[in-house]
């Protein structure tokens, strides 16, 4: 029931319609369009049973996101065709909502690109609105100007009566108002707006609402971010603003979900969970529609992407099990911890591969971390196949040092024992390499870095250390003595990272700076009260890695800038530090 | 000296001055500064001493092409405005020809990128001139709309009484007339043309010259295509157009150079050298300005493509020495080859890694190929490292049959040799998988696939045949045996590449179907006669692969659509195929 509410965008009270929404952040895999209809339709049917008259899903649901070159496939566009009249015929039914969702749709017009990325209205068996998106990202991770043909304009819909600001992602994201800098010189939001009021009469003194599709990707504080732009929106426009988000890992990207809704003052009055499917329901008339959740710590939400990510990607994939190599320190026992929590703790398998240089304590804090954990360890010792190689080599390397080869070799020689593992029980490999070592390059390429998914890829060496204390928040689950030995890759005699490296606490806020946010050299030197002549080094080091990191595995995106599609860096090149 | 010519786009005879121009076509590093200016330098020398008054240079020839994300570095946008100071500054010297070049600039508006791609025109010590690139592609290896804002519209300029249309490269690839379907709703040629006639009268009458400064990578078929479309571009407007393409190998790109000037009626009257640098001086007098070469043969050209990319990212890589896996069969054989035309005989070091499988036939294969191109042959054999591993995975694998696992490990044993000996000694690694391989993962990740670069992974098995074939073109150099043995991994007793896969006569053109044009089972089936059922088992050969593609080397570019940069497919999906 509805009545009378205050119209905060307008000088007196109006009399509105309540209007009923229900956003439905799923889950989607990409190309299932079976299995992405199916989930649509039980979502709906959900909405349905709450009495909303539309459901609202997140862009590009039918095909989940992001599709990349599927899309210029003819097939994968007319399989998307075919989901939408299945959903459309759907809401024939009585009772049901209408279905808001994103898809694609083909171009008919002689020039441009092919297909647009739309937002379509099914109700009453067909598609009744199209609103196609405007602002098609192509920055870090975004490609859509690849493949879309972009809105030349926007229109407002009307459902039962009530106009409807239908937006697409970042259709929402270019307020003059609220960026320091546009990215675009339209602002989609705005258009609608005008549009609004020159609507006839009683549409335009309706509550204004504000529909926004959404696939954004999480990385910290990203949520935050959509949270006070969307409030900023609300506020200059007066209206309800009501964003639903993907949730899933698809390789790299992990969703948060997070929808929200913001009415018209800034507040938050619904919240979609973080990292979990979730409906939201709200109307514009209830003051407290749904729980506002508290906005979680910055590590629960890192760990929390993680093992989604690791989840999704694994069962994507098609796999249920995963294995880890465990060396005692404290990359491999986090990754261990994250991928028990993804996939059940019946499902990892920890294997140690202790060398020469691999010390007691080492093989001892992995056992113990396998046992905490509850998974299967096996113990695949490697001194006689490092032994073997280095006798095949003799001939070739006689009179040369022991050295970066050998150090490579071993790990090199722990690689080809879980591949072998992997391959002959259907089981992923998890990656164990961090941010600090993949911008350093202090890893092994076919050694340490072999993998299915680089898990910590984007975590650097002091947020391990802040997500293993996490892992350990109700129990000792990760070693302490893992937590507190100093760093060490064991592939010498008494290695420490410090031998290669500079101190973590000076490292990561340089490989911060410069990987992130591109600060040169001297500024780097200059905030951060460092040698700048170090500070080079460093940076040469990352430059000189390049071509490692693009041989690696998919990484787990949860920074703004993370290595993988969203930063492309050629190798043969001669670049100043 | 020049006198009176028929120009051909008008009615009558006009008054002409002469305008001799040179195209330098060379051979960037990306970020290479300071190595790029001086070889701007030289080459602009070059044209002075021949009486040239404006020497022209590719796209972005300045910071070399692709840049890709060095763009988003302030520094490097810096540096590249340091360059075009220093030469511009050369150009003030007595009898020194204007240099047109590209370049990166920064743009000063408040909204949308925050670089633009632009072609300057220095003279008399200074940036007389800046025309900017309207048309960004963003396909296929392109990414240029994530870096460039676009210019709103195009100026001619006027260089000693001669008005001259500038244009950058894809700016010249939209005429309406030429392409059956427009990527682009505006054609700057054209509004170049327009403005040609409303200059004042004596501009307005001087003949028509389009310069295009390009950097467009080679792939199979593109040279006949951008001289087709100069050739047309030149017929419509009455124009000479004089198109300068940047030459040499960045990472998978290939640049053939090859640049072109086409007269007024259409005639290709210079022609600059493919996969060399050149320097081609015309003029709109001369009748014969320069000898037009033949069209190569398509392996040839290829072959001459595989040779420059390895030599370029070998050494802008800033190696000198390669090392090659020999297994006695062809693929191998093919990439030895090329790498001895690429870097000579003295550094490329052939290694055989027999197995228990491997023939004696395959080893003596090997060694004869070795000696056939004067390359040091080392021998390490890997029966006893293979038994170790086996030992070592004893306990978990007890009971299994011998199967895909025993097969990659053997693989994956040599690529761990093969990187040993790259680390110890400081030379890169080739790897030798070809695209049929690389398309259906008939390749083990980490074994096989280990290398810098993947120099025929963009080369189907039936084309590496005929590249073998044209390698052996004065004498034998990959023996015979080698080319005519029916295709094996030797990884099994009696292995053939047929019981996993059908021939190549069959596979490839499904293959190159699938891969480079996107068409489905249905579509292939009927037009190659081939059960679909069959053909649906290889795409999903294709479909299961990505992960592998994904962590493979850069892959040398010689078709339309290569693995790599210019194909981005999700992993985590459900694709039907």
């Amino acid at each position: 029931m509805c009545g009378w509410i205050a119209g905060l965008w307008s000088p007196g009270r109006v009399r509105l319609n309540c209007v009923k929404i229900a956003l439905a952040q799923i889950n989607p895999t990409v190309g299932d369009f079976a299995g992405n209809t199916q989930k649509i339709l039980e979502f709906a049917a959900r909405a349905g049973e709450q009495g909303c008259a539309v459901v609202v899903f997140p862009e590009l649901v039918v095909c989940g996101y992001p599709p990349a070159d599927l899309l210029e496939k003819r097939e994968f566009v007319e399989q998307a065709a075919a989901a939408v009249r299945e959903i459309a015929a759907w809401t024939l039914g009585a009772g049901r909502p209408a279905v808001l969702c994103g898809t694609v749709m083909p171009v008919d017009a002689p020039v441009g690109k092919q297909v647009r990325n739309v937002a379509v209205l099914l109700a009453g068996g067909k598609v009744s609105f199209v609103q196609q998106k405007m602002l098609l990202p192509f920055y870090d991770v975004f490609d859509e100007q690849r493949y879309f043909e972009p809105a030349s304009r926007q229109m407002l819909t009307v459902v039962d009566g009530q106009p409807l600001a239908i937006t697409i992602c970042e259709d929402a994201w270019n307020d003059k108002a609220f960026w320091p800098r546009q990215m675009y010189a339209v602002d989609p939001v705005e258009e609608l707006m005008r549009q609004w009021g020159t609507q006839p009469v009683e549409l335009a003194g309706k509550q204004r609402i504000i529909l926004n599709i959404s696939a954004s990707p999480f990385w910290l504080g990203k949520p935050e971010v959509r949270e006070k732009m969307l409030a900023a929106l609300a506020e200059r426009h007066g209206a309800y603003v009501a964003m639903v988000n993907q949730v899933g890992g698809n390789d790299s990207l992990v969703f948060d979900g997070s929808s929200l809704v913001v009415q018209p003052d800034g507040k938050v009055v619904a919240r979609g969970a973080a990292f979990a499917e979730d409906l939201v329901v709200f109307d514009t008339e209830a003051k407290d529609v749904a729980a506002v959740g508290a906005a979680e710590d910055e590590v629960a939400l890192i760990w929390k992407a993680l093992v989604m990510g690791t989840r999704d990607y694994v069962w994507k994939c098609g796999f249920k099990k995963a294995l880890v190599g465990l060396s005692g320190g404290i990359d491999s026992a986090l990754v261990a911890a994250i991928a028990v929590e993804a996939l059940g703790s019946e499902n990892v398998l920890g294997v140690g591969m202790p060398s020469e240089y691999s010390s007691l304590g080492s093989i001892e804090d992995a056992r113990k971390l396998a046992k905490n954990l509850g998974i299967r360890f096996e113990l695949l010792p490697i001194h006689d196949v490092f032994a073997q190689y280095q006798g095949v080599l003799k001939p070739l390397f006689e009179g040369t040092p022991f050295g970066l080869t050998e150090e490579n070799l071993q790990s090199r020689i722990r690689g080809v024992l879980l591949m072998a593992i992997s391959n002959k029980f259907g089981s992923l490999v998890l990656t164990t390499g961090n941010k600090s070592e993949m911008s350093t390059g202090y890893c092994t390429l076919y050694g340490d870095m072999v993998g299915a998914l680089a898990v910590i890829g984007d975590v650097m060496k002091l947020k391990v250390y802040a997500l293993s204390r996490y892992a350990n928040r109700e129990r000792e689950v990760i070693p302490h003595a893992t937590i507190e030995k100093a760093p060490s890759a064991e592939l010498r005699p008494g290695q420490r990272d410090t031998d290669s490296l500079p101190p973590y606490e000076v490292l990561d806020p340089i490989l911060e700076a410069y990987v992130e946010r591109y600060w040169s050299a001297e500024r780097i030197s200059e905030e951060q009260g460092v040698d700048v002549a170090l500070v080079r080094q460093v940076l040469q080091l990352v430059e000189r890695s390049e071509y490692k990191r693009q041989q690696a595995a998919p990484v787990l995106k949860v920074t703004q800038k993370s290595f993988g599609m969203g930063r492309r860096f050629p190798i043969a090149v001669k670049v100043q530090v």
